[in-house]
């Protein structure tokens, strides 16, 4: 298998690393040379000659979501490929400007792989980076299946699960459960600029997890969110037309608890359809918890504990308010595991509650 | 130390049987006498006799925010107790209603623990539910010395952190930190409902975070939201508009990106003022990645090897996308420890990034 990567940035040098690892032949190449230069050092591959005669299997695009179509026709024009891929995180920009670009669209793939977060470039790229996430390929009616293939083979090769869909339902889909929720996190953690910090002591896991990927970096969102800006809107309309009836039956109606329960329970129905770690199904799972002491090893101890009792733990979190030289540790596990776990764990001497 | 509970739900009887591992003496009452016998079966007391010439040092009035005023003032005429304080999770409202009714103010201490959820009833309680959690006290500009001793000392009894504010600062606090980010979760998951399903499938660790409290039980949270309804009908509203101006920037304005960067810078800012787990300053954690089969005894492993190498986990993620058999674990921990963690599990054979 021999792979161009156009932009050796943290997707890009992740998947010629991935790539590297499966003994493929990896050409690398961006618009700032020391970028490629150094994913070539991290032994990602080798720099893209400047000619060839011998095009490779696959050229992935991996640069911005405006740059996309763009680089594809370049890349299209020296026929650096036979099927070709990018990987922005949305699909309607790119695919209309390389439709108007008169791009070849047999051999284009458009794809999306949900991996990578906080840190860029290509020091940070991992070739594990793929493994186990979801990965969108979005084929245009033009595409051909020879390309579809290659493509949905490289994704697999990566690790990585292939989705298959097209670009406005990729861009409706990503608008929902990554960029709307971005935004919410951030209005709702706005809130808190201007907070008292003895408020902000008395927070617990719950605003946490509400506020947690409002640390993100502000540059890359912009560009996601203004190049999904439609579907995400319509997401943020609706949230944010549900938030301000809320407010309005609180503030004015005596009778608000109606409308406020509805709205409660439309949230339950809706967290309640995301699936569990194993996908399928939605599953509940039990949760057992556990009071450690703050120090190194004790997580260890509790997690022999877990090995020992044959209990697979599902979900791991720690809650710790200030002050205190203790924790409590909440394992997730099926349901049907759980009076073990809790005997085992009890027997052991761990102080727990189920 | 004598202390009688009035109301034997998760909360009352977990501070009973919290002061019982003290050596408390602890009388228990509950309007419905089924639930005072169970607590007292639990080992959290003895029922409260029917007349008593020797007071109790602290009534604790456990029941729903609106039978908070109505209890205390009954419990003051028969003269139960010394000191009294409360456990609601609003304040003014009891407050408001205590002062209306005559209630003797210089005895009491209104308060609120900070824990406890999901599951109700006296079954469900623990003597460690407040172990480290923080506990609101906010005393009256009438409330005694005495009485606000006296029921702090029986929150740190309990292994609490009181802090103390005044009801009307309290409601604002919860608003801001507990309620509206409840009803922001609840009106992001709200979307997922009609969501198709391959879109929850590409769901990442990001929508969970920021849906999870949504999935609590509907009847408390509107009995909160309700009893707190102005502060938060405030935060939610301000929420609400940022949301709605992001909606409309984003569909309108062929310039909005200085709109919404705006809005995540804020929303960075803001959440990097939530507290770490130990209090005092927000500090930043470095975070391990670990890849790991999905299996009982792995975490143990992991564990074993993060002990072994002396460095404190701070807080575990565990990230697992559907379809495969691994899963990635995140690893919180001080930046100075991370290069010893990362070199020792690197050495340990565990695939790592950082």
């Amino acid at each position: 298998m021999k792979i161009a990567v156009i932009g050796t940035g943290l997707i890009g040098t992740s998947i010629a690393l991935a790539l590297r690892a499966h003994d493929a032949t990896v050409w690398l190449a961006d618009a700032d040379p020391a970028a490629a230069r150094l994913a070539a050092d991290l032994g990602a591959g080798e720099l893209l000659p400047d000619a060839t005669n011998d095009p490779a299997d696959i050229a992935v695009i991996a640069v911005p979501p405006a740059a996309v179509a763009a680089t594809l026709a370049e890349a299209q024009i020296r026929n650096l490929a036979h099927s070709y891929t990018d990987v922005a995180s949305v699909k309607q920009l790119p695919v209309a400007q390389a439709r108007n670009q008169g791009c070849d669209l047999t051999r284009y793939v458009p794809g999306h792989p949900l991996a990578g977060r906080e840190k860029h470039g290509p020091a940070a790229a991992r070739a594990d980076l793929f493994l186990g996430r979801t990965w969108a390929l979005c084929p245009l009616p033009e595409t051909s299946e020879a390309a579809l293939q290659a493509v949905t083979d490289l994704v697999r090769t990566c690790g990585a699960v292939p989705v298959r869909t097209d670009p406005a339902a990729h861009d409706r889909w990503v608008a929902l459960i990554s960029h709307a929720p971005h935004l919410v996190a951030a209005a709702m953690a706005a809130r808190l600029e201007e907070a008292p910090a003895e408020a902000l002591d008395l927070a617990g896991q719950g605003l946490r997890d509400v506020t947690r990927i409002a640390a993100g970096d502000t540059a890359l969102w912009t560009q996601i969110l203004s190049g999904n800006a439609a579907p995400v809107a319509q997401v943020l309309a609706a949230v944010a037309a549900d938030l301000a009836e809320a407010a309005r039956v609180l503030a004015e109606d005596d009778d608000s608890d109606k409308a406020v329960a509805a709205l409660l329970d439309r949230g339950q129905a809706g967290v309640a359809r995301i699936p569990g770690k194993h996908g399928g199904a939605p599953r509940e799972f039990a949760v057992v918890q556990v009071v450690i002491p703050d120090q190194p090893g004790e997580l260890a101890r509790l997690f022999d504990a877990t090995g020992a009792a044959g209990v697979n733990i599902e979900d791991v979190r720690i809650e710790h308010s200030p002050g205190l030289p203790v924790g409590v540790a909440e394992l997730s596990v099926r349901p049907a595991e759980a009076g073990v776990l809790l005997d085992a764990l009890e027997a052991g001497g761990w102080p727990v509650r189920r």
